[in-house]
């Protein structure tokens, strides 16, 4: 931990990769955003369906649910395409179950009315953090799309919660670095992700001792930093929606 | 067949959407494209992989392969994702393999080497063509992808063969319509998807009579249209690889 | 293109295989055909069901759909199972699709009723041509299937359009030959497969330069010798129903 | 079970349907059979494969193996595509193990060498006893098989074994009846299937209470009409093999 | 068959494993029960499910169905978990169904009303006899679920029929041995699996000459064995159930 | 939070239910134990393969894999069988994947030579913390089978580390609960899981706010309680392996 670690990128260890937010990427989904963390890209999406599943029929109450996946060719060796493979991956479930938590967490299910939100995150080229990246792309997508839910008049209350944003932050040769990118993500000793709403206070926190485990006091400064990102990603957030 | 007959974006009829090329789209692809047809947007990598199936190897040739998809929310209604769905519909496979034979007859396998290009377009917005888009944007990934082979020296020779370019073209109440939008597409009564080289020579013709059949003079008139928009497309291809 | 080609099989150019149609080959089927193109043999059956698919729900009009299929012994070496494989090839979904829009052209399903048929392709042999000789079989099937409808009373109107059939023809060494056995087909520089109605008109057209291009003279040479097959074809269909 | 009791198709009890052994039904498989039991139609190939699975591998023996299959308009009312659904019924892997447990009793592996036979029997029309049609008609595909083995040198020794065939008995409304139809089967007590050799040994046995139990003494008289029924399919089979 | 045959285990050859029935063994499922048959253990548990299956929709009639499964480190080398393979073996399938018809010898579907009761038996331990344990064990389940559902008054009937057990018996180096291990049973001439009725009636006998084949005389040695089994297990079912 | 808050079953807020592991379970792996907190009950086996997956091939190393699986009967509703679904549940491969990452951190690969471990906990009875009682159970397991391989010589080294342990903590009604059963966990506003090793390291933490956020105030409270579980559980893992 001596005081010449440098981060391949020259960030600092609390530092956010640039972050840009596209909205209306594409025309078809009521919202459509591209977000880039660095090099990581990925087009998030809500797409709205009248109805509800099964289980929340005659609720009065509506749903969302996502799915996350990668592009092929997004990584830097090409992965073979889950349809093709007739199964999607254990990995892929996983986050697509960790968007779907998360994304409900800024939605009032009470206010939609019995409408479907599916959120779709598809990576377009991978550089660490699409997971987190997928959260925060989405959430502005969410709000496109529950801004033209409203102005058809089909939405009967307010369903917007307040953001919604994550971050990943991890131990690397000792060291608290936020954000990590693909080459740090891979030797991290902990990879540790963080869901925030912008009370600051947390949707889910996931942390995987890949290379070794942590301490109390490892995950506390871990928990500062990522909170640190996860105000400026809201910060973003906001702006892009100009709220 | 009246001299009335407007379409609905104003385009002559023997006219094709504006095409743009922006090569470098993605970076970890030794080839990555995105080829817009109006609306219509679809990113075509090439990927590349040392070694060939099995009933290439030791042939001394090199393979291409190709696969299609479309993004869920790339169509007006969003549609279930084949991933999860376990299984790839016909119409997937069926342009896979469309798009494979196609991009084959613009590599000499024979200089290629022992190794794989992997061709994949992935739709990002829907907006009918998106099969002809993918082969035309995959050329071009593919000439970007073996330039980065031949500047690694691991080609032996020169894979790559003059360009290859496809377009639609259907009969719209009776009038032949070229480069058809998904609204055309939809009520054409007949449906040609036209693969040509750059000699003019077809490499693919799929002409459909999706609500109705279609006469001798009719497919005269439809290739004269389509090969005008090849034309027009190879020239769109060489301009973006400044060849 | 010397004057000394010769096919293996003595015919002459634009000759087609003997063709042999026999109906009531089972008695389970509505229709049930078996159909020889040489040694290709197709056993073609046209089931019928009552109601029809969501999509076509209170629309007052039919369906028909198409599934094609080779047994594991009809090829010169035994190919997997594909319901052993848990998945279908592309090549079966394509023929399968094909297969299912040529014979939509033969029927008018505004006047079937809510009923829909199902037609089932299932090669017993293989020896090229084995998608070609479905469509035809399967007209045969379809019309004897209408019959036992008409007959029940189920059907308000008359659903039977006049005859469908289809051929294959190719370029072999050069030389423009119709009705491709296997051993062609594996050679054949392109391969162009021809659905024709009894007016003439094409229903559909597939080429494929499978080992190179073709020309717009080379294409139209093959267009006569495809209607030349089909109007053959056409023939033993009504000799074979008597109408 | 008074006097009067007839059976449909007015047969003994223990009569046979007719059955049909036609050899050389297909000409790519080393052996093809179409058999009939009555108006039960099975296809019965015998595919010969260089080499045998991992488990077998260097073992100096062979192996054999086989599959079930009903063609979708083989039965009454059509049945989905097994390929289709994507996954097999029961019924089906049952029947292809049992078959390939009888035939593997009508072969030495021993004297094989390291070839596997691929056995398929794929059901054209279905009328009761498919299963048992299937084994019947197998083993003569199989004695075709092996004679082209050992016509081309590659089989060691002598594999074939006397022969094998298999019949179904059942109770009807009380009485035992031989190789019972579909419309007996269907409403049978007690359903049994029978496969034997020639030296009059059971290879397997499968007797189901469908609609009840049954007795010692009615399995005893079942039994004797199976013996009774193998004897002559055994004669059949010798018969339509000219051995 | 000299007399010095001794079984590895030190039993009579008509002599069953020690049999031991646990009621309750969980408490979730509306009956669930281990049975040993010596090392071999299963849980057995009966489900119930308000309403039935499609085709018994309005029927008045119930149904019950069962699920054979074992564990992946039941088995001496643990076996690939078949959720992960993605498709469930022909054996799996084969017992399933097995249980279920065996089961449903036990039930009166006509006095359960329109529930539906679903059997699982899930092998812990496998040592040979995995089928039939699960009968026997299931029978006990069944009991159970049926007095829970008399208890709850939703039955309207009374639908529990006599017990029904099962065991299998086979020829060991020529001997009648009744309930084989897994050692015996692996090398076995002849395996016979029999499930019976209280009253000595079969309900299903499956037979199979693995390593040879079986005559009358010694299938009817097996039998008398078998049958001296199955009342030994239904008395451990009453005493199990203090019935 | 008034201090009239009583948890159903009358624990303390931070006491564990009662804990009990079984060895020895079953006989066919290396290492299997019953672990019981309260009423949920899982089977966790290890089974040791000679040989690694290929990516390890050669690197002297060995791996650890895991599998969780709920068997049908073990929830108070019974679920659908994966197996018979053809896939698994997101929920399954997340927790097969935790599992796994959990007890790699009790192993040191580098000694355990090229062997393979799969760990397989299959819930027999669920009653919420499912998974951390799989972890607890699972080290018990992979202890006993280590010293089998240490046993047979065929380990080189120690691959044994220190115990490591789960625990599930929650926040029921706004007080932090340890160890909940499935009726608080199924109304829990926050869910952590926490995996933690002997020295009080974690090895991963998942929070999740099902029903609300959480405070870092709340974390803390629920790390702690988490903390004083593993700690107990650690203890009963040394009892049960008498170390």
């Amino acid at each position: 931990m001596t005081s010449d670690f440098q981060r391949a990128d020259g960030r600092d260890l609390d530092q956010l990769r640039t972050v840009r937010i596209t909205r209306g990427f594409t025309s078809n989904p009521a919202g459509s955003v591209l977000i880039e963390y660095g090099n990581t890209r990925v087009m998030c999406t809500a797409s709205v369906e009248h109805g509800v599943p099964r289980f929340k029929k005659d609720s009065g109450e509506g749903w969302l649910t996502a799915e996350y996946s990668m592009l092929p060719a997004a990584t830097h060796d090409r992965m073979p395409r889950e349809s093709m493979r007739g199964k999607v991956k254990g990995r892929t479930h996983e986050i697509s179950r960790l968007v779907g938590r998360a994304l409900r967490a800024a939605v009032d299910l009470s206010q939609l009315g019995e409408n479907t939100i599916n959120i779709d995150c598809d990576v377009l080229q991978a550089d660490g953090g699409t997971r987190t990246a997928s959260i925060t792309g989405a959430y502005v997508a969410l709000a496109d799309a529950i801004a033209v839910l409203k102005s058809e008049g089909v939405v009967p209350g307010e369903p917007l919660l307040p953001p919604v944003a994550a971050v990943s932050v991890g131990l690397v040769d000792g060291h608290v670095c936020l954000d990590l990118p693909y080459e740090e993500d891979a030797r991290a000793e902990v990879d540790l992700n963080v869901v925030m709403t912008e009370a600051g206070n947390f949707v889910e926190i996931q942390g995987t001792g890949e290379h070794g485990d942590f301490s109390r006091e490892q995950l506390d400064a871990m928990l500062d930093s990522a909170e640190k990102g996860c105000r400026e990603l809201i910060a973003a957030q906001r702006s892009a929606l100009g709220i």
